[in-house]
């Protein structure tokens, strides 16, 4: 079961990501069609790609001899494109993997043999490179023949590389969206709060830098510093009246109960 | 009006750090004592700078002919200890600063005339070195000889530097905790998590790489990846339904908590 002549099912962030990474790292390999309902974002990925990848706008027009279906659609779409693919009988003896972090492995296998996962760990912007090199791949597979596809479809990806169960993948998936997406919405009302108040928002940036590469170090348990952790409890109180003044009163709740919590881990309430 | 004798008042975390930055990058000026209650953590650090600082371990015991009082004291005693100083008739004629981000310039001018503040925006570990000529100085003074001096002081430790008035930095010190501090502890909770399934905390360290280097291209509104950026309520529901199932209530309601307000921000709710 070899992976060299790939569908890319979907056109989005993740997408379009994964097929750059596909042109850069993986010669070998050939995206030949890429499938979006309707077609209109999927022609937009083929054109920036360059080469003659072929569009499909509907599942009928699917390119039925590929090797591989690499399922890059939102996560609620998996199983039922997956159902529609078997409906149509499209990529039976194919390796169909899916890269998402939340779905299980299950949303392809109850429906075909060869099934893999292959869930990059990373979060991806749009008009922002990464090296996707760096990205570390957690794989699943059902079949050994699908185990060993996907192995080799990743280790032309990344050189960071790592077996997952459906549900190890959800605990890294859930990890990351605290670790990650949490701190950036966070980070998010700093800035804003800093220019409703006629600051730089980046002026917090020095600071960021510090408590990532403190990370590279310390668990974060022990890199944690301000004055819920010292159990100021002063400060606390004189910014939440800061923030209910200058009429930031959700900010001030989250302040608050976030405050509460380190307090309690530290035993300075 | 010089900061050359700088009596330090403080010999926490902070003014461990300080101490470090005075003797490796203002040479012109010298710790002559150190002070803490009872003296203990104060002989600690003056025996760790080495050469001949004094330590007090009273406000009676403090030296009386320096140019600078550098109050590095806790922020609910800056105050107590400036009218405490003030009431001994210690350091008339000196520069006094302090280098709390919450604590208001006042808490020193209202008995004293030369006052002054130094607010490094970092967070400070213990154990761990960082180049404290990266860290932004925001600076406020009484009188012109207060700002000269505290300017003076201000370039000999770092190069970048900043006027900011207390409300101003008051602001700085709220995003800084929300930004930092909340993230930190985010992150702490994501790494528990992790260990708690048997997965290595520190996975996710590639992903806070990522995005922490996006910040400095984006603002962080735009950096925002994720379930509830998407829109992605299916996800949502499994992981609040996984931390619930293996007991993580609490974090489970912060989940909920988040996610709702990102989910406002995009319009996805």
């Amino acid at each position: 079961m070899t992976a060299e002549r790939i569908v890319l099912l979907g056109a989005g962030r993740l997408a379009t990501h994964l097929s750059r990474a596909l042109k850069a790292y993986a010669p070998e390999r050939r995206i030949v069609q890429i499938y979006s309902p309707g077609g209109h974002s999927a022609r937009r990925l083929a054109e920036s790609l360059g080469g003659d990848v072929q569009v499909a706008s509907s599942v009928d027009e699917l390119d039925r001899t590929a090797d591989c279906y690499l399922f890059a659609v939102p996560d609620t779409a998996i199983a039922e494109v997956a159902e529609s693919l078997s409906a149509h009988g499209i990529g039976r003896d194919a390796l169909w993997v899916h890269v998402s972090g939340a779905t299980p492995l299950e949303a392809l296998s109850h429906c075909h043999r060869d099934a893999a996962v292959l869930y990059p760990l990373q979060t991806f912007s749009e008009g922002r490179e990464l090296d996707f090199r760096k990205v570390p791949l957690y794989l699943e597979g059902t079949t050994p023949e699908a185990k060993t596809a996907v192995e080799a479809l990743g280790c032309e990806l990344s050189d960071v590389l790592a077996w997952a169960t459906s549900e190890q993948r959800q605990v890294l998936h859930i990890a990351a969206v605290v670790a990650c997406n949490f701190s950036n919405y966070l980070i998010g009302r700093a800035e804003s709060l800093l220019t409703s108040q006629g600051l730089p928002p980046k002026a917090i940036l020095p600071l960021l830098d510090e408590m990532n590469e403190k990370l590279h170090h310390l668990p974060a348990v022990e890199a944690q510093t301000g004055p819920a952790q010292r159990g100021d409890k002063e400060t606390i109180r004189r910014h939440q009246a800061f923030l209910i003044r200058s009429g930031e009163a959700e900010l001030a709740a989250l302040y608050d109960e976030l405050s509460t919590a380190i307090q309690r881990i530290y035993g300075t309430i």
